[in-house]
């Protein structure tokens, strides 16, 4: 028998205007640039993705994800965990439709470009083209800094996202795209996996997927502290730690 | 009965002039910065580090390692690596007489101040203030653009690291500091841990320490093809591999 404990791990969670004021320190006070930061916040991506669907157990075209990419700093983090994924031996596909014309994202372009993966010019028009081809999306669309509603060109993607999350999973980066970063939206897309960067935001207690965890290690103690992050202790030398809640099996009396 | 086959597993090294075109290849063609690859190249430091020296087994001071950063690039992995160092638990004091006036140095270090990480004002004087106090001392000096002899105020840096490193280990990032990249040199130190980077250079087949790493996991196939840098494979999501000479145990017969 197994008795559910309702035990989460990590309880704490925050509102959009602390999520920027903590992103603004750390680039303001502990002097940190966002590539450093999208670096780390990306591979930590990359390997709670490994984790929870292995390239060993991808069964379509030799490991291919869909990487959805949005034009903020979201997307960048898509951008690094497609390029950590592609090492790792899956075979990311890139759809990246409006593309800043700023250095750092045209360089994350470049470096998926220059590794062989290839952006996709259109998003795939039929449920199948992506069901049959892809084992896992990534959505990267749009991140803490999102107010909705999401713009007509990309409801369209987000509504294809939502026809065929019962038949191929989504990992969300930080947020489930289109949702409130603190209400969620009950009809929105439903992500299988969430992957929280740097701390849980207050919509995702309303995460009901099967896999959430939080990546972006890089958090100083201080800066912890000062905001009251009260963040679940990462094991050893992780990049990520899984959010759940427990199950145990009770001893035997 | 123990066989040594002496079948390394990563024989493929490669000279200073060689390190230097891959370094300027990764920056100006795939449009890697400094800042990420940096990150990546000191993480896995590290990550290396963590598994040779658990933090669990250290005995003095809570963990406290000493980190000797060079004004280059190499100094700045160590500085990045101290960081990684500070959040898995360690206690790292850094010794940085040379800092370069730039802006991703001064950033670099900053980032470390207000993580609480003292920098040593003058290189303890006595190698007993170091032997008692550090469990390990990371050097971080000098990397593959090293031109000898060292300056006077360096050489006797690294004579004291050689008074010292039967005592506490050292562990070289990329290059053991003082060393000539491609002919090693005899009388110079000798660490116990040399984390090669990218791929090991000429001089690491002179290496005699107990663990020897490849670190910096971000070489994309072009470009490990176009050097026949004949990399080993790094296992699942690892972001270092152990290279060594294999000791097999024979099958009874």
């Amino acid at each position: 028998m197994v008795t559910i404990i309702n035990k989460v791990l990590c309880i704490l969670i925050y509102s959009q205007e602390e999520a920027q004021k903590i992103d603004e320190e750390l680039f303001d006070e502990y002097a940190f640039s966002v590539d450093q930061l999208m670096e780390l916040a990306g591979y930590s991506c990359a390997i709670a993705i490994s984790r929870c669907y292995p390239r060993d157990l991808m069964t379509k075209d030799n490991g291919a994800v869909l990487v959805c990419c949005g034009p903020g700093n979201n997307g960048g983090d898509g951008l690094v965990c497609a390029r950590h994924l592609k090492l790792f031996g899956y075979k990311p596909s890139i759809f990246y439709p409006k593309q800043p014309n700023k250095p750092l994202f045209n360089n994350l372009r470049l470096q998926c470009e220059r590794m062989d993966m290839p952006f996709l010019s259109f998003f795939p028009s039929h449920p199948e083209l992506i069901t049959d081809s892809y084992n896992l999306v990534i959505d990267a669309l749009f991140g803490f800094s999102f107010k909705g509603p999401a713009r007509p060109e990309s409801a369209v993607i987000l509504d294809k996202l939502k026809a065929i999350q019962n038949d191929v999973p989504i990992c969300s980066i930080d947020i489930p795209s289109g949702w409130d970063v603190e209400n969620g939206d009950p009809d929105g897309i439903q992500p299988e996996l969430l992957i929280s960067l740097t701390a849980p935001k207050l919509s995702a207690k309303l995460f009901k997927g099967r896999y959430h965890y939080l990546g972006g290690r890089f958090i100083p103690k201080t800066l912890a502290q000062r905001y009251n992050l009260n963040l679940p202790p990462y094991p050893g030398t992780d990049c990520v730690v899984e959010l759940k809640t427990q199950v145990e099996e009770p001893k035997e009396s």
